[in-house]
């Protein structure tokens, strides 16, 4: 522990030289490691990865350890182009020599030794960990070491001890509202395993579809899932897949709301009359399965046996969230049930349902886990809450007993930024007050991506990069969190990341292409500008200000599904601004590239006016391009007012104020990010005092 | 006929039209088809594409024009992310009609029907044609006129008589130097098919590898392709995936030359004594199969037997190309055998060489193939030359009564501009002279990416776009042949085919993060505008130039590896210059435009330094930008010098020669495409008169 400490404080030295990307020199490296590593000791040098380079293993051997050595193997040629040959090699020969010292266990556990210890110097490298799924993480941080330098390809020397600081550490695909093919989950699954994610959590079944086949009640997904379901080989094919990455499958049926499309092939589990059809539209709808009936849980019994069978993983996801008991109220024979028993309301109703379910998982050797509702009186000590809620209901649990993981604050579909993301800790809130024993309760936590606005097309560019920052969040010691630094890495991890087949970067360009058609290069640069200053509105918003009653088969081609959640053009304006204004305006170059950016903005608008005109799906932004371009405007105003050292005139003030007010409403569901920066510019240019022209 | 020259006429009509953008407005649309139809008669009005859009077959039906259907109705869905449903429409209902008439061929022949006509009105198309090939290729003209509208996705209304204008039309790839993966191969089958190629030439055996797998004789492939090559079960789902493309499938195993590979298992087959080793260089080498060992043919017969079926089409070709004839002059017996047969040279010996290999093809029921040696005297008529030495020689085969096609001027990796290509047509030359019956013994011509320096990572980049200009000069009228008019359509079928998959375009973005690591996005952004005006050297010079000699293991992570093999920022500055110039430098706007992209490259090193300091692969080129730089500050001395109106002084005019001299030279194998329109701008300086300040 003492070495440790060593070593996590010299970790810190390095990130706050991360902080501060102009104090780096050739001398000193900077690490593009994300989630940065618990504690990292950088030397001197470099170590170089050429066409020799090869691996041996040492210590205990598996297939999958050889499969992960010739994956990595794979991906550093990717990544370098270099012909590496993929074969192992002998000890003594190696540049890089694996150690991992015993099996971790047949079935991916919570709280395995997922540890390591990477050790480069100038002449080789060194991987040791007790168990392959940290030899497999140690091999993840060396990938992202080796980077090109002045004399090939090298990794820096550095000696890095690593482990989680949560076990849990997940992200929840609803493939259940949008089918998501597997090729596409699986590539998702490359994303997790390269920033040291191990729960893929997959949501399987909804309103809108039962994506799991059953062979037991094959209805569920032949009537169900409109043909779009995972087969059971295919599931099996996954559960390998990620399993060979060091990542835990938990399936999530959910239950006993959340179930239409369970109905269109039995609406016997239902507690209305039926008939039901799949769900097209999004939200809370009343088909809830009948808690009151016994047939209900035979079946379920035998479902969730099969689905046991099919996923291996200790823990069973019920979900259990959202139940409006509509259904419920207005079935007489429920209502019966309710009296006789003397279940006094839908939650306690529900309670009785989830302990009855609780019980059927149990009984096919698996753990519960379920979304906040599942906790009620009298449910065992064992299950697992996976709370939407936040910190103070986990901590509530925690102090019941009961272990939980984190979902609040890392919704992906809600649009939040990056940092805005990295900045939610699972020990944060009531959650820090918690007793040492209790906070061992918090397992991590699960970034989710619900899918009503997600397309197999664009669903990467939802889930990545910002995905990389919650992992670094569950991952790296709790004290880390300087957004600044999480971005400069974040922008490297990113690119990286498209190495393993990920399209969260290039689908833009792909999307607004469609868009553009035939668009001239110059129109498709002016499509690109107000592209990379956009961004879809935050949280339910999109739901809120649709055009039309959005469905399961709204063509998802529209600008607002084109751009990235997270403006970074938008970002690094407003950071410009600040630094501008914080050195009271006195900073030539900056205000120079100010007025480059904010010109172009102003004339954008007349560039893009052909393809307005010419493309449905971009005449739908023309107000968001009006609006950029009174910002260019309002915004040069504010500098040329700033040069003259005078406060502005109210009159002057209310009037740009009012075009940046008009900017910053939402339009075609989509938010233009340098509003408040440009705001910020024409209140410090109307504050006149607060920056001056004169040179310092 | 008639109707045909009548419409044929309007076609030009229309692609004069097309040669002048700015004459087009919303009321003219632009026809982005590429290879152009041979008639079309545009209306007015549009006919929507939206989630209602359906297709109905009538006529002839078979599984295959389903498969195509559903295809096509995939694209389309991709091309707009339109929901649209897969299942074929009534007739009556259906947004487009396809009648087919009949079946084509089991096994597809050369000069089968391959016509069509589609006819878009603004409430429904149809598309007629005689058989399956003609379907296939009305909808990709279907799928290029779908464009975004101000109203919707949308095609115009228009009526297209089409047919091509030769029956073979060929993309040859070598996947023998550098082994290229069947999902690469299956993505530019996919190009080919939408650009109405309609022969995919497999170059399957080199002096580097040996890449199909036979069953007869298992040490080709065994030792002789390091593991890399194509199963008969791949072989025959690739020959399966191409045939549902309309698109043949010929084999080439060249021999007797280019044929080491075949030798690490059979030195037998050699005239050499051995041992040997898989080719690692490149270049024309000595081992050659011994035409005088009776063993040979006995050997050839079994391979070529088997291979022939493995591969249905009815051309097999046997390469013959380039032999050197040490090892037969180094071969006392084959020196007898030659004295004995009175064989006076080794020619004379390929030539009975291929006598006796043409008799095999023959008896197992195929077609001979070749490159122009194997034209000899005697050669049966039948054979077809396929001509690397170009139109004089297709002509001299074709008096003979010899079949041919062209490669010359068709080779992919020469780095030449899609213009240069477009320029050569099989029918000028000699072949312009023969009469009209000898014409018809030139079926076409095949580009040929051979693959020194191609990887399965670039080899899209290097065939596109620059192949669908080629597949236009195959398939479109001979008139057809402004290069205006074809890139302005290029640039956009250029965006088309990315939604298939292919990745030439993406792929240099990505090649260059290789090379730029964890670069800032100032310096990435320095390196593209230096990769945006550089090419690869022209035709055999990178062999020439090379740091180091080559071999298949050389890593392909260079610049020039990177880059496309023509520059469009290049080729569009050379022709604004060139309107400057031809305006008496008059035009202000253009002047602006040229000095803001002057400005830019002169500034553009220093932005790159810190870049080429920290990646060896950018310091190779730190060169070429120094070059650029000087030839931004090089012409824009020279519009100071004409705006000034006076003819510049000698010296100035011999100091900027000298700087362009250099730029012009080839450095890291990379010329510097801007340096002629600079040295334009200099030279119109220096004459002053030509150019005067004065305004109109």
């Amino acid at each position: 522990m003492a070495q440790n400490a060593r070593l996590h404080g010299f970790g810190i030295l390095v990130l706050c030289v991360l902080s501060y990307p102009a104090m780096t020199t050739a001398q000193q490296p900077i690490l593009n490691l994300m989630p940065f590593p618990a504690n990292v000791q950088a030397g001197t040098g470099n170590l170089a990865v050429d066409s020799s380079f090869s691996v041996a293993f040492t210590g205990y051997s598996e297939p999958r350890l050889e499969r992960a050595g010739e994956r990595f193997l794979k991906q550093l040629a990717r990544q370098t182009a270099l012909p590496l040959s993929l074969r192992p090699a002998q000890t003594a020969k190696a540049t890089l020599v694996i150690q991992t010292d015993h099996a971790s266990k047949e079935i991916q556990e919570v709280g395995e030794d997922e540890s390591y210890i990477l050790d480069v110097s100038t002449a080789s490298a060194r991987l040791r960990a007790s168990t392959p799924l940290g030899t497999m993480h140690g091999l993840e941080t060396f990938l992202q070491l080796v980077d090109v330098s002045a004399n090939g390809f090298a990794a820096p020397v550095v000696t890095i001890q690593d482990q989680p600081r949560f076990p849990w550490r997940g992200l929840m695909i609803d493939s259940a509202r949008h089918f998501i093919p597997l090729d596409v989950i699986r590539r998702n699954i490359d994303g997790m395993e390269a920033v040291k994610l191990n729960v893929f959590h997959w949501h399987l079944s909804e309103n809108q579809g039962f994506r799991a086949e059953s062979k037991k009640y094959p209805k569920l997904h032949e009537l169900g899932s409109d043909a779009l379901y995972y087969t059971q080989d295919e599931i099996r094919d996954l559960v390998a897949y990620a399993r060979d990455r060091g990542i835990r499958v938990v399936p999530e049926f959910d239950m006993p709301g959340h179930s239409t499309a369970w109905f269109v092939g039995h609406p016997e589990l239902a507690s209305g009359k039926g008939p039901y059809a799949i769900e097209r539209k999004w939200g809370i709808f009343d088909p809830a399965m009948d808690p009151t009936n016994e047939k209900v849980y035979k079946f379920l019994d035998d479902l969730i046996g099969e689905m046991a069978r099919v996923f291996p993983d200790h823990y069973f996801h019920i979900g259990g969230d959202e139940v409006n008991g509509k259904e419920w109220d207005a079935n007489p024979k429920i209502q019966a049930f309710m009296k006789a028993h003397g279940i006094k309301n839908n939650e306690a109703l529900q309670a009785h349902f989830s302990g009855r379910v609780q019980k059927l998982v149990t009984k096919h050797g698996k753990t519960v886990i379920g979304w906040d509702e599942v906790l009620v009186d009298g449910v065992p000590k064992d299950i697992v809450i996976q709370s939407w809620r936040g910190q103070a209901s986990l901590a509530k649990a925690a102090k019941q007993g009961y272990r939980g993981i984190l979902s609040n604050g890392y919704y992906l579909d809600l649009g939040w930024s990056a940092a805005r993301h990295y900045a939610v800790d699972p020990m944060t809130g009531d959650a820090a007050d918690l007793s040492p024993h209790e906070k061992q309760l918090i397992l991590g936590g699960e970034s989710c991506m619900w899918a009503e606005y997600v397309s197999p097309e664009n669903v990467d560019s939802r889930i990545w990069p910002r995905n990389a920052a919650i992992a670094e969040r569950f991952w790296s010691p709790q004290d880390l969190r300087d957004p600044a630094s999480m971005y400069a890495r974040l922008d490297f991890v990113s690119s990286r990341l498209e190495w393993l087949g990920l399209t969260h970067r290039s689908v833009t360009r792909h999307m607004l292409q469609r868009l553009a058609g035939s668009a001239s290069r110059a129109e498709f640069a002016a499509l690109r500008t107000l592209a990379d200053v956009i961004e879809p509105v935050k949280d339910y918003t999109r739901e809120q200000t649709a055009p039309a009653e959005p469905t399961s088969a709204t063509p998802m081609n529209r600008v607002v599904d084109a751009v990235p959640l997270e403006s970074d053009a938008g970002r690094r304006f407003g950071e410009l601004v600040d630094q501008f204004v914080a050195v009271s305006c006195h900073d030539p170059a900056a205000e120079a590239r100010l007025r480059v950016q904010l010109a172009a903005w102003r004339d954008n608008d007349t560039m893009l006016q052909p393809l307005v005109q010419r493309s449905f799906l971009v005449q739908e932004v023309a107000g968001r391009s009006q609006d950029l371009a009174a910002l260019g405007s309002a915004g040069l105003a504010a500098l040329d007012t700033i040069a003259k050292g005078q406060p502005a005139a109210d009159s002057w003030k209310a009037q740009q104020l009012a075009s940046i007010d008009a900017a910053k409403k939402p339009k075609a569901q989509l938010l233009l990010i340098p509003a408040s920066a440009v705001q910020k510019l024409v209140e410090t240019a109307a504050a006149g005092g607060a920056c001056t022209s004169t040179k310092p």
